[in-house]
């Protein structure tokens, strides 16, 4: 990562901000939460490419709660950033907010972490720019994107130990 | 959980079977990750509702792949089961297949697990019953579960820990 | 039909599985029966491209009934299977349940016969492999296929020659 | 029928016009045939409420033809009429007809022949007027309609019998 | 436009009548203003299509009223026809009205006029046939035609007056 | 005007911001008209309903240009701003602006000028608050609105003008 061309992730943000209609709404007469995902993982692929200055694709939804319901008729606003690049990849951070405009209610409903991979014209993984965090909330990000990394890797050992031990039993 | 009423997880199975067409595309020309993402949390949904009969609404995708892209004109089969279950949450589990019935191609192109939490008449949390394994895949689902569920405390407790150092700095 | 190459029908079977959501609804809150009608209209024309292998296009949706209303929040059900071929074109059977996963209703809600014809990549009719019945319930789908058929010829003349009639008064 | 109040069918024509855009695309790049299956049930809906004044709802498709592709950013014309109207039932005849503005291309794509009942507000079916032809293309309609009606049971009956000794064998 | 080849306008009439369902609905429950504004720019494109025998793009939608609220349920009639051509560009009126089967209401809903440009195959303006005005109702259209013509351009040359001022203040 | 309560424009401003995907296509590739019209007319009305704190109805939409065509994987971005209050309508000014992840291209694509009534719980228009201009753009923006509505006022006097002298030849 050291000698690549590095590019501060505050470059990376997008903002999607939607009108919730009657097409986004669930049987229950909320938001479908298929419809934040689906915002989350749009905002979050527009970042990484802006990121990369190419084709991204998700390779994994890290992390996605849903804190409160989202209602009809707010407008949700989807902010994503790329949070640390490794060498072909990005984990990108989305904040998905809600406001209701006749009651002036705001809730932060939902967050979730993404990773994506970059891919040449043949479909390949390629190199990224590395990711230069210049403020102390950014770089505080990168810190846990790193813990999220390796708790990834350390589930999946975990995992797979289990797996193991049950085969062998 | 032990004088819990407990229920089979295989009775919460639900399986969804859909054909891409063109209004599932991305730009690219394949399927959209965020219709994949809704019809995993839709069956999960169901899985869980199956589960402690009544209303559960989604807490978190805990972690959802992308092994391999899903093109149009690919039937898609997604299988949700309860993996475990606690108090008032489950775990379900979500298998994301795909099949092209001219090309005879098939692929396991995604997974998932998510966090529901059952809710009364007044949307409060309510207890589930238990999760009963009745099969060794059943009983290693579960283990794994656990391990999920411990590792994202693990993780949220590392975050924390890093924020309480930076706030001292 | 005696020299084709045979194909078992039982190959041919095609299940999708939907969730019936705000989308789907008409406006007295039920499930649009047009969309029951595109889904048997996609299962059915997978079925039939199963079983002969390559492009197959509706020539006509022969007898749909409607049973019962399907309601929002069903899970539906549509099984396609080839009932038999003839030298380009095949009938496809549909059944469609719909299941309530609270209520734990069951329903037999929709039945219909589809023909399609095969074609070539120029777009011409091209023959079909012949369609092998194994079941006792296979066999008597394919005599009832059989009568669907000359009813729709006996009908046509019926009606054709009211016609002459008419011209000639 | 004799004694019921009567009703001119040419008041219960219903004509519906629409332009065939991207989202009634099939993956062929063609308009998908259950878009046409939709706005013919539609039509016919709509044709015999006015006809009974009230709810009715689609009791089977009795038979759907497509003659010909319908092409994207052709106009669809719609045009349906009662037909024929037995104690609390009707059918309806559809026509549809696509029009290309740019090259001129007029086609006859798909003819129909939908079976309504009439509800009342409890949902249980209720008289509707009779259906007064006026001209002799109306009245010929009434004739296919009463033969349509005939096969219908007849081959109802055919299958039965072939059904019964199956049983018997 | 003198020795330009003339159309009658009456030969661009295009007529779109549309089921007003579900899909079509704002959260207040009546159909969106945006789906009658996207109806009447299809209805006005395909009618300046019509009138120049080619590609037209709408250049600005001069002035649409909303008179009265469309209801689901209703069937919406769009029509759209050429008031008036110029060298490269045409003026096209169109007339909303709503109908209400069981109800018999009708209203004249809304009104616009939309401004579109003729386009070759390389997107250059290109010519396009003189507008023949045949009735008296005809020729009043042509007439307010110029008339919003000349206010469009009286009204931008007003606001960039101001516009000096201010600068020069 | 002058004793109502009065409230700074600025606070009425509404931002949305939108990735145009496949379901925004019309049949030349780029985004439909109409899609943009829709949007301009939401982020519109919910600036109104800001500004008059509770429902506004669109009464007409004054003036949309269309200045350059907006692609597939632009993000569009919609700005509204009340421009000018009047006793119960007020005149909401629209900007929409494209931007292009991967080229870097931006573009102003549109505006637009739409007047909203405001109503009561019976549908009655009722009393908004003045709108306050505070900095010179917003006093320019209200000068062009009141020019506007004086134009709009002539335009419809002197067409009603030439239909007196049309229906006295």
């Amino acid at each position: 990562m050291n000698d690549r061309v590095g590019k501060p992730v505050s470059e990376s943000q997008v903002v999607l901000t939607v009108h919730m209609e009657l097409e986004h709404s669930n049987l229950a007469g909320n938001v479908h939460g298929g419809v934040i995902m689906r915002l989350a993982d749009t905002a979050a692929g527009l970042s990484a490419a802006r990121h990369c200055g190419g084709l991204a694709v998700t390779v994994s939804m890290d992390d996605m709660s849903f804190l409160k319901p989202v209602y009809l008729g707010d407008i949700v606003t989807v902010k994503a950033m790329v949070n640390e690049a490794w060498r072909t990849s990005m984990e990108v951070g989305v904040r998905v907010e809600s406001e209701n405009i006749r009651s002036g209610r705001h809730a932060h409903t939902s967050s979730a972490y993404l990773v994506f991979v970059a891919l040449d014209d043949e479909g390949r993984p390629r190199e990224v720019p590395a990711a230069i965090a210049e403020t102390d909330e950014e770089r505080q990000r990168q810190i846990e994107a790193k813990l999220r990394r390796e708790a990834r890797l350390a589930r999946k050992e975990a995992i797979l130990a289990t797996r193991k031990t049950e085969g062998e039993a």
